[in-house]
């Protein structure tokens, strides 16, 4: 390690690279064409340094702690990961929505079988290709849905739903991967604007966003989206078949902890029972959980708007349930749901049944990508806990799907939440 | 936007910063001095680039999407945030673990004070110096916990612990900011080496990295930390009351969805009651959360695992558990318990009564740490789901504490999972 430190090794450390200073031509990725081998694959791990085709690094911010274990000596750098029986447990497409580069650009729709398909043409020994999506099967235990079972409104099949509550679930892990012409495109904003944006906000993070304009993906080290799919996969792109859908953004604190703020964990809840339900008619339900807590703004950010809506002049108030946030964060949400109908057309998802799902952000960005909603399903008011009326009187006076509509502002005003003292 | 493509614009952007090429010289960073004044704010903001001292910005990966609101142009890069009624809800510290730069190198302890403490010296208008701790109040509900209180499990006090389950917590979201001697020291690395190892086996990511060893605080873009306190928040650094902790890894398959493959929830569950126990007779429970999904491995590569393990010869076998992810990730754990110890410090933590974990890495972290651990709990076995006897069992012959110690290597390969036909 010491000889690390003199100032030779120092000056081996290329700082960031650029397209004419790279001897060996990159592997390019053709984004969207329908020949997997036309597409040509993600090559983002570090171990194939010279044939890196992606801007970041597999794993996203998990590559942090990977450096730790480099570092510290548990982990070879040149470990050659062995993917024996890891391949998913069930096949999804390919779809035409795989090879229409304005689909998809936030995921890439040959992450789940990648290792497999590039294997032959891209031997292990040079090329690290991982999987940026795993597809597993489990069995889960919601304790909300064994009150359901009890109550009659969920009945037990004895092979999707169980009497003990075990509900079985195929389910896939997917990190992003970003498409950066297609991103910017779908924000609407120009690619080189973007880059240079992304590279500065972050303080400097990949400086390859402005010098390597030949790669145009990136792995951004930001939080991934899991799928829970229950019911029949090979109804899930037959639009004759019943699909229910709860796409459910991050929220620790409810989803684990259940705080009784908000409604995020009983609205996931009733998602589940709804998705339960149309898988036993026949169809599918999928539950989409994308990690962007406190609205992609954090949760250190999230904390400090709870304090400044409980301390602000006349308490806790619906009207200002929006305001309190753009104070600290200068912005209401930063999740971008525009990306977010990506994986639905990565499941092949053409029409969804039931979205169980109040925000009007959610509902335009799906039906914009032109998949059909037929049926949108709010949140049981009885499901809303003490303290939530704030957030969703909030949230419908702001444009959310609801049956009653928005409240005045005179009476919005009026919707009070529990203050510190 | 449309010059911001010119390349002489393109000229403009500086592709990795170097301290003598910086005009103004930054505010230093005299981390664990005991005067706040002369430790110094952490200025990350890309608002105060002039003043920035450290590497990487506020927010971590959430910097990803401020920067796509910034793009989109939805949010003014020069928003000045507003910290009105912000501030923590209780006051922690400052306890001799603040200013003992070896005790904390991967939290900055005064976190949740900086925009009240830097207010007169650093003027808003100049230094954006915001919080990377916020400490909040919140209700909760636990279904479990509703059936140990109907048990007789768990009393009712009326104050902490409602009737309809309702639970007070004070609660804390802390985003990482790493002292790179520190981590370097912890991890028994040269800082030199550890810093160009984050850089290249993150593909790049900081250049500050290597090229401003002035520059010695890190914000990495990994996930961070809550912690959920029960009862009395005086009694935390108090040893002659009771304490009871829980440092529970984020796994979000179980504590979200109940998935009956781990002990997760249902751990973390009974860490809950053990907490409010201890907050009943007088003292203080606690429950750390970290973000470090799949042992800091991410949920792809957790999900490969399973299917590996489901998969082999043989099946699922607690003999195996290990070895399958030591196939896929190259190692068995990142987690890296040896910087976990920092929030127990920055609580004021010296004695920990009940520590409800098994995993010997945290009590072996904890005890090194100066903290004294009275009591270990185990998972009372009845919590243990139908699938997660490979994990817990593999666990304990690992070396995990346990009151009946582990298997011996013959039985260990008889306990199976759950196969996929």
């Amino acid at each position: 390690m010491t000889d690390a430190q003199s100032p030779q090794k120092r000056k081996h450390i290329i700082l960031t690279s650029h397209p004419n200073a790279t001897g060996e031509k990159v592997h390019p990725i053709r984004w969207g064409a329908s020949d997997p081998l036309e597409r040509g694959p993600i090559i983002g791990s570090v171990r194939s340094r010279n044939h890196r085709n992606v801007i970041g690094t597999m794993g996203g911010a998990y590559s942090v702690y990977r450096a730790l274990a480099v570092a510290s000596g548990v982990l070879d750098p040149n470990h050659k990961a062995d993917f024996t029986n890891t391949a998913p447990v069930v096949e999804f497409g390919p779809y035409p929505s795989w090879s229409d580069p304005d689909k998809i650009v936030s995921l890439d729709p040959l992450g789940a079988i990648a290792p497999n398909i590039f294997s032959s043409q891209f031997p292990k020994d040079d090329y690290d290709i991982g999987p940026t999506i795993a597809v597993t099967k489990a069995h889960i235990q919601i304790p909300e849905l064994k009150d359901e079972i009890a109550k009659g409104r969920l009945k037990v099949d004895g092979t999707l739903l169980k009497a003990d509550g075990n509900l079985r679930v195929t389910k896939a892990a997917i990190d992003p991967v970003w498409y950066l012409p297609g991103i910017a495109k779908r924000l609407n904003v120009d690619e080189w604007e973007l880059r240079r944006i992304l590279f500065q906000q972050t303080g400097g993070m990949f400086p390859e966003l402005v010098t390597r304009q030949d790669l145009h993906v990136f792995l951004p080290p930001i939080g991934g989206t899991t799928v829970y799919i229950v019911g029949d996969i090979g109804a899930i792109a037959d639009p004759t078949k019943p699909l229910a859908l709860r796409v459910h953004d991050e929220c620790n604190g409810s989803d684990v902890f259940g705080s009784d703020i908000c409604t995020c964990r009983p609205y996931l809840v009733h998602g589940i029972e709804v998705c339960i339900q149309a898988a036993q008619a026949g169809g599918t339900g999928i539950i989409v959980y994308c990690r962007k807590e406190g609205r992609a703004l954090g949760e250190v950010t999230k904390f400090l708007v709870y304090n400044a809506r409980k301390r602000q002049e006349g308490g806790d108030r619906a009207d200002a349930y929006f305001l309190r946030t753009e104070c600290v964060a200068g912005v209401q949400d930063m999740r971008f749901q525009e990306l977010m109908p990506d994986v639905l057309h990565w499941l092949g998802i053409t029409k969804i049944d039931q979205l169980v799902s109040m925000s009007n952000l959610k509902y335009n960005a799906i039906t914009h990508s032109g998949i059909e909603v037929v049926e949108r399903i709010p949140i049981p008011p009885e499901l809303v806990p003490a303290d939530a009326q704030v957030e969703i009187e909030a949230k419908k006076s702001a444009g959310y799907y609801s049956d009653t509509g928005g409240l005045s502002e005179e009476d919005l005003a009026k919707i009070k939440g529990r203050d510190y003292s």
